[in-house]
C-alpha cells in the first residue's frame, strides 16, 4: 500500500491512502488521524489499511478523491529522529578522491552514519527556505526506509523484519557550511536544514522484485531545472543494506516506531549514470579538470527526484522543490 | 509553574501539573493529555495550565494526588528534536588539555554543538541499559530549556523569548566508543544513547532571581553511588547563554515546539567544585598524575543529579539512575 498526509489536521496533517497509480486517496480517519499513529499501533493499523488500500486499487472505495500532490505535507510533517547513512561508497570515494584523500578501510565494514534533524520535513513540492546562496545549496537523492519500534542491539537478521516503509528523500545541504562544521568535531547542524520525503511512502511489498536483501533495486532519477541529472541504480554499489543501517543505528538505542533511516546519496562507481548531488558532479568536474564547473544551487532553481517501476509508473511520486530565499 | 509526565497513558504519558514543593500533583487533560500537546499550543495552554498550579500551590486543588518520583515518564517521554551544545568552556579546555591540545580560537565565538538522539528518553528513576561495561558508561549533568515554534535565523534577542521551560538532563555517554565514533567525522550516534530528562520541567518565572539573562545562576548536584561527585556553579563559566545557542540551533532551521537546547556538561574553572561527568575527573587525574584513578561507571552503580534553590528545596526534582546491563 501507499501511504501520505494530507496538510490539512492538525501538525503531523492528515493520513491517507492512495492508490498504487497515484491518482486517488482515501481518508481513514477511522484507523488513524496520522501517519506516526499508524506506525504507533502497526500490528493492528496496517492490516486495515491493506483493505482500505484494496478495494481503493479495485476501484471499490467509494468515497475516493483525486489526488493533488500541492495538497501533501511529508508523509511525516514532522517525525522522532532520522538516522542518515552513506552506504553507497562510490560517493564516498570520490569526495576523498577530490582532495587526494584515501577512503580508510574501516569505511568498507562499518557504516557511516549521523544523526540528522527530523522535527519537521518540508512537503513534497514545498520550496526549500535558505537565507543565503552563499551556503552552497545542494539537494541529495536518496532511499528511505521506516521502521516499528526495533530493539535495542538487535541483529541484522532481526532488523529487516522492522522495515516497514520505503520512499524517497530530498537531504537537503548546505555544502559551504560543512567544511567548517565538520572540522569543530561534532557532525552537522547547520548544513543539514530541512529535508523533504516522497509524496508517498509504500510498504516493501509494494515493491515487488525490486525489494530484495533489504536493497531496492531500480534507478533514482533526478533532474535540475528540468534537465537529466542523474539515474544511478539504488540496487548498485549499496555497501550496506537497510537490515545493517538499521541495525547500525540500534546497537546502543532501541528505535521508536516512525524512525526513518536514510541510505545516503545514490552513487555506482559507473560514472555514465550521472550523480545524485551536485557536490559530486563538481567532484568528478573537479578530478576531470582541476576545478568545479557546475555551481551550487541558486534562488529560483528547482530540483525534481522520482523512481520509476519496471513498467515506467512512479512509485512515490516525484520530489519537486525550488530553492526560495529566506528573509532577504 | 511544573510539569512532568506520568507513565500511564500512551506513548507520551500523561501531563500532570506538579506542586512547588513536588509533593503533589493534578492531572490537566482538560487543557491537555500531554505535554508536546501543550507546548505545541503554548499561548493557549500555558495561561490554563498556570491557574490549576497556583490553585495547587495554595491548596485548592481537591483532586491533587501525592507524587511518587517512580511513576513518572520523561517530562517528554519521545520529542521531536533535542541538540546538545556545549557551552561551559572549562569543560572543553581540560578535554584539550589532557591529550596536549590547544582550545581553537572559534570556539569562545562559535558554539559547538551536536544533534542528538530525541526519540526517546529515559524516565528520571528508569535504570540506563546498557550492553557492556567496555563502553566506558558515563553520566554529564547538564542543564536544558524546551522551545516553543522559533522561526529560522532567529536573532539572539528574539530566541531569549521563545524558552519556555527549564530543566535537568543526564547526558548518558559512552565514553569508549567517542573517540572511533568521532574520527569518522559525522558525530555522535552510537556514544550518545537515550538520556533522562529530570522528573519536572518548570517555566523560567519559577526560577526567580536565579534565571538571568537565559542563564540558570545556581549549583547543579551530582552524586555518584551515594557519595558527592561535584557541585559546580550553572551560573560560572557559560560562555554562551541559551537564548545564543537556541539561536545558534536555529540559523538555517526553524525550530519545532517542543525542542530541546541542553548547556552542554556543567564545568567551572574552579576545580575545587568537582565536575559533572566521570571523564572530566578522569582528565583532572591525567593532567595531575598522568593516568585515571576513577574508573568509568559499572553495572549497578548509581548516578544522581539535582539542582536545590537557595532555600535547599530540590527545583526539579532528583534524576536518580542505576545502569542495567542489558541482554547479558
Amino acid at each position: 500500500m501507499k501511504l501520505a498526509s494530507l496538510k490539512r489536521g492538525g501538525r503531523d496533517g492528515t493520513l491517507i491512502v492512495v492508490n498504487r497509480d497515484l491518482t486517488q486517496f482515501v481518508t481513514v480517519t477511522e484507523v488513524a488521524a496520522t501517519l506516526q499513529q499508524a506506525i504507533d499501533e502497526w500490528p493492528n493499523a496496517a492490516p486495515r489499511l491493506n483493505a482500505i488500500s484494496e478495494a481503493l486499487n479495485q476501484g471499490q472505495a467509494g468515497d475516493s478523491q483525486p489526488l493533488d500532490y500541492t495538497t501533501l505535507a511529508s508523509p511525516f510533517p514532522r517525525a522522532y529522529e532520522f538516522v542518515d547513512g552513506s552506504a553507497y561508497l562510490p560517493h564516498v570515494e570520490r569526495v576523498r578522491r577530490a582532495r587526494g584523500a584515501e577512503v580508510p578501510e574501516s569505511f568498507y565494514q562499518d557504516p557511516l552514519m549521523y544523526q540528522a534533524t527530523s522535527a519537521g520535513f518540508l512537503g513534497p513540492r514545498d520550496s526549500v527556505p535558505v537565507s543565503s546562496e552563499e551556503y552552497g545549496i545542494d539537494f541529495e537523492a536518496e532511499v528511505v526506509v521506516v521502521t516499528d519500534d526495533v530493539p535495542m542491539a538487535v541483529s541484522t537478521a532481526r532488523a529487516a523484519d522492522h522495515i516497514q516503509l520505503v520512499g524517497l528523500i530530498n537531504d537537503v545541504s548546505l555544502r559551504n557550511l560543512i567544511p567548517a562544521e565538520l572540522a569543530k568535531g561534532f557532525g552537522f547542524v547547520h548544513s543539514k536544514p530541512r529535508s523533504a520525503l516522497s509524496p508517498v511512502l509504500v510498504t516493501p511489498n509494494e515493491l515487488g522484485d525490486a525489494w530484495r536483501d533489504t536493497v531496492l533495486h531500480l534507478p533514482l532519477h533526478s533532474w535540475l531545472n528540468g534537465e537529466r541529472f542523474g539515474q544511478p541504480d539504488a540496487g548498485v554499489d549499496m555497501q550496506f543494506n537497510f537490515a545493517q543501517l538499521v541495525a547500525h543505528a540500534a546497537r546502543t538505542r532501541p528505535l521508536t516506531a516512525g524512525t526513518i533511516v536514510g541510505s545516503g546519496t545514490i552513487a555506482n562507481q559507473d560514472e555514465s549514470l550521472g550523480a545524485s548531488c551536485l557536490a559530486e558532479r563538481r567532484m568528478l568536474e573537479i578530478i576531470a579538470g582541476g576545478k568545479p564547473q557546475t555551481p551550487f544551487m541558486s534562488f529560483g532553481d528547482s530540483v525534481r527526484i522520482e523512481m520509476l517501476d519496471a513498467e515506467g509508473a512512479s512509485i512515490f511520486g516525484a520530489i519537486e522543490q525550488v530553492i526560495e530565499s529566506y528573509g532577504n
